[in-house]
C-alpha cells in the first residue's frame, strides 16, 4: 500500500424528500446563494419550484444562473463570477448534474481571484481560497457531488481540462434518488458508464497488496452491475436507484482511491474524443476503456482474471488465464451494449480518419504520456482508438 | 435504504513515517498542545520523543498528560481538563490506541464546558464546542480515530459511558502501520475482534436493501481475515498491518452505516462485561458475539446465510440454511479462537453466578431493550450470557 494523505468534508444528505432541507442547510454558510442550473428539466420536474421555496423559507437571498450546458463552458462561468462579485453571493448552489456542478466549483474559485479562472485550468497558478459550493444532485454519475475536482471547457481552441483542488469540495450535497426517476435513459446509461469508470480507473494500477481497496472497488462495481439494469427496466424503482446514487458518490469521493494510483488514460483519452465530437462523457468511456483494456491487459494478466472472477462471476479458466481475462473485458463491454451504450467509435458517431490527430493531442506528440498501469505513448492511444474502430 | 447524513471531516495521513509530520500538522490548528498517552510503551518504541521532536520543529508547544489507562477513567479526564485552562491548550493531541484517544476527545470537550463532562455521558446535555483533538494511532482497534463517539469510564458506581457527537471527531490522525509491529499479540487479536465487531454490528440490520453497504462490510471483513493471522504471524509484515489498520479506520468511520440501522446489543453486552470483570473489550466481544448470533439468527436466516457464504466463503447447504447460518457464526467463533480470543466465559475469566445482575444492569431491569436487529430483554441476554458459559 502507498502512503497517502485522505479527507473528504461533503456533508451528504441522501434519501427521500431531502431537497426541501436545502434552505436550512445553505443558511448555514450563506445569507445569499447563486442558483445555478442546466437547462428547464428542473423547472418542468417542479424542483426548480421547491428548491426556491426551500430558500425562502429559510430567509435565504438568490440570484439564479441557468444554462449551463454538458461540457461545461468557461463563458457562462465568467457571467456566473460577475454575477455573483456584483451581487454579494456567498455560497454557490448547484442544482444538477455533473455540468453544472463543475460549471458552479469554477464559478466558485473564480469569485476571489483577481485573475482569470481558467488560470486553474491550464495549471499556471492554484487558488488559495473559493466559495462554499453546494449541491442538489440529479445526475448520478460525474461523483462530483463530493469530489475536489472539475472539468471545464474553454470554447477558444476548444481545451476541456480538469483541475482538483481541495477548496472546491462542495460543503454539502443533497442526494434523493427520486430526482433521477425522470432522466432520459440513455442519460442513465450514460452515467452509469462514467461511475464505473471511477471505479475501473482506480481498480487498475500497479500498487500491491491493496485488498482493501481492491475489495470495496469489487463491492461498487458488483452493484452497479446488479441496479443498473433494474433502473432502466422501471425507472421509478427507488431501492435500486437508491444503490446507484450512492455508489456514484463513493466511486469518486477518493476514498477507493487510498493507498493506490489509479490509471486513467481511458478519461484523457475519452477527453480527446468528447472535445473533438462533443459526445457524451460516458458513451465515450463505453468505448474507449475496453480498448484500453484489451491493449494493456497484459501487464498485469492477473488482475484482469481477477476483474473476471470478482466483478462478473466468470469461472476462472485455470490453464488459461488470458481467456479468463479477455472474458472479463468482454463481460464489461457486453454489459454496457446492453443498457444502450455504443460497442465502437462508428456507433459513437466518430470516424475514424481523426484518430491519428486525437492521439497526437493527447499525448502532445509523445511529449507526455497518458495513465500510470501502463504509460502510454501515441502509437498506443493510435492503436487504442483503432481498436475501437 | 433508510434515508441518512454522512459527514466524516477527519484528515487522514497514513503510511511509513508519517508520525514525522505531526508537528506541522498540529501548527495549522494550534499553538499549544497537550501532549496526552498511556504508559511507557511510547517511550520505549521511541515514539514519544520522535512526536516531541515533530512539536518543536514545528514550533508547537506543549504540555504532557500520561497515565491513561484501559477503559479510560473520568478523574483523568477532570485532571486534563483542568491542565488545559491553567494552560491555555488549544489542540489534544492523543498518541496510543482507542482508550488514549477517547480520554482526548473527553477532555477536549470538557475544556469549553463550564459544567462537569460526565453530563454528555449521561446524557443530560451536549456540548456546543470542544477543542480540537488529533490523534497518532498505535493500535489498531476502537476506530476512534476518525469516529464522532467515545466510551468513558465513571470510577464511583463503574459505569462505562458512551457519547456520541460531532465535535470530538478528531481533526486528523496519523496511521503509520509501523508503529503497531511492537504490540503484545494479545492485544492484536482483541483489536481485531473489536474491528470485526464493529463491521457486523452495522451488518446485521433489518433494513432491506442495502447492497453496497452489505458488500462494503463483507469486503472489509474478508481483508481482516486474510490479514490478522498474517500479522500474527509476522509482526513486521507492513503490506498485512496497512490493511488490518485502515480497515479498522474505514469499519467505524459510519460510510458503512449508511442507510442502515445497526444493531450494537453485543457492545451494550459486553459493556456490561467489561464493567464488572474489566476484560479486555475485544475479548469480551469475542465471547458475546457469537452468544448473540445463535439466539437472534432466526430474525433472518439468509442474512445468516449471506454471512457464511460471503464473507467466510462456505458453501451454502442449499436445503438447510440453518445449518448454513450456524456454521458461519462456527466459522467466526473459529477464527477468533485461532488468533488468540477466548471461546467462552469461563476462558474470559467471568463466573456465571453474575449472569442475571448483569442481564438486568444491560437493560435497566427490563425498562429498555438492547438492539435493533431484534430487541432483547432481560431473559434474552441472560440466555445469550448462559449461552456463552
Amino acid at each position: 500500500m502507498e502512503n497517502f494523505s485522505f479527507q473528504n468534508t461533503t456533508k451528504i444528505i441522501f434519501g427521500r424528500g431531502t431537497q426541501h432541507q436545502v434552505g436550512a442547510e445553505c443558511r448555514h454558510h450563506a445569507r445569499k446563494v447563486l442558483l445555478h442550473f442546466g437547462g428547464q428539466s428542473i423547472k418542468k420536474s417542479g424542483l426548480y419550484d421547491q428548491v426556491v421555496a426551500s430558500l425562502i423559507d429559510a430567509g435565504v437571498e438568490f440570484v439564479e444562473l441557468g444554462g449551463v450546458q454538458p461540457n461545461p463552458r468557461l463563458a457562462l462561468v465568467h457571467k456566473g463570477v460577475e454575477l455573483c462579485r456584483a451581487e454579494g453571493v456567498e455560497l454557490i448552489l448547484a442544482v444538477g448534474g455533473g455540468s453544472v456542478i463543475d460549471s458552479a466549483k469554477a464559478i466558485a474559485m473564480g469569485v476571489p481571484y483577481e485573475g482569470d479562472v481558467w488560470d486553474f485550468y491550464s495549471y499556471k497558478t492554484e487558488p488559495k481560497t473559493a466559495l462554499p459550493v453546494a449541491t442538489v444532485l440529479t445526475i448520478p454519475a460525474a461523483g462530483s457531488e463530493s469530489s475536489d475536482s472539475s472539468v471545464i471547457t474553454k470554447e477558444e481552441g476548444w481545451r476541456k481540462n480538469g483541475f482538483t483542488h481541495k477548496v472546491q469540495t462542495p460543503v454539502f450535497s443533497i442526494l434523493n434518488p427520486e430526482l433521477a426517476f425522470t432522466l432520459p435513459k440513455y442519460q442513465v446509461a450514460c452515467g452509469a458508464a462514467d461511475i464505473m469508470s471511477h471505479l475501473m480507473e482506480r481498480y487498475f494500477t500497479n500498487a500491491r497488496p491493496v485488498e482493501l481497496t481492491d475489495a470495496l472497488i469489487e463491492a461498487t462495481l458488483r452493484t452497479m452491475i446488479r441496479n443498473v439494469p433494474k433502473v432502466l427496466a422501471n425507472m421509478q424503482d427507488y431501492d435500486a436507484w437508491a444503490e446507484v446514487m450512492w455508489s456514484g458518490c463513493v466511486a469518486h469521493n477518493n476514498l477507493l482511491d487510498t493507498g493506490r494510483i489509479g490509471d486513467w488514460a481511458s478519461h484523457g483519452i475519452e477527453h480527446e474524443l468528447s472535445a473533438m465530437y462533443d459526445v457524451a462523457h460516458g458513451a465515450g468511456l463505453a468505448v474507449v476503456f475496453p480498448a484500453w483494456m484489451r491493449h494493456v491487459y497484459r501487464q498485469d494478466t492477473n488482475r484482469f482474471v481477477r476483474f473476471a472472477v470478482e466483478v462478473w462471476g466468470l469461472r476462472n479458466d485455470y490453464w488459461n488465464p488470458e481467456a479468463t481475462a479477455l472474458a472479463g473485458v468482454q463481460a464489461l463491454q457486453d454489459f454496457w451494449v446492453s443498457i444502450g451504450m455504443p460497442r465502437n467509435l462508428a456507433e459513437l458517431g466518430a470516424s475514424p480518419e481523426k484518430i491519428d490527430q486525437m492521439a497526437t493531442l493527447a499525448t502532445g506528440g509523445d511529449r507526455w504520456t497518458l495513465g500510470n498501469f501502463r504509460k502510454l505513448g501515441q502509437a498506443d492511444v493510435a492503436a487504442i482508438l483503432r481498436g475501437a474502430v
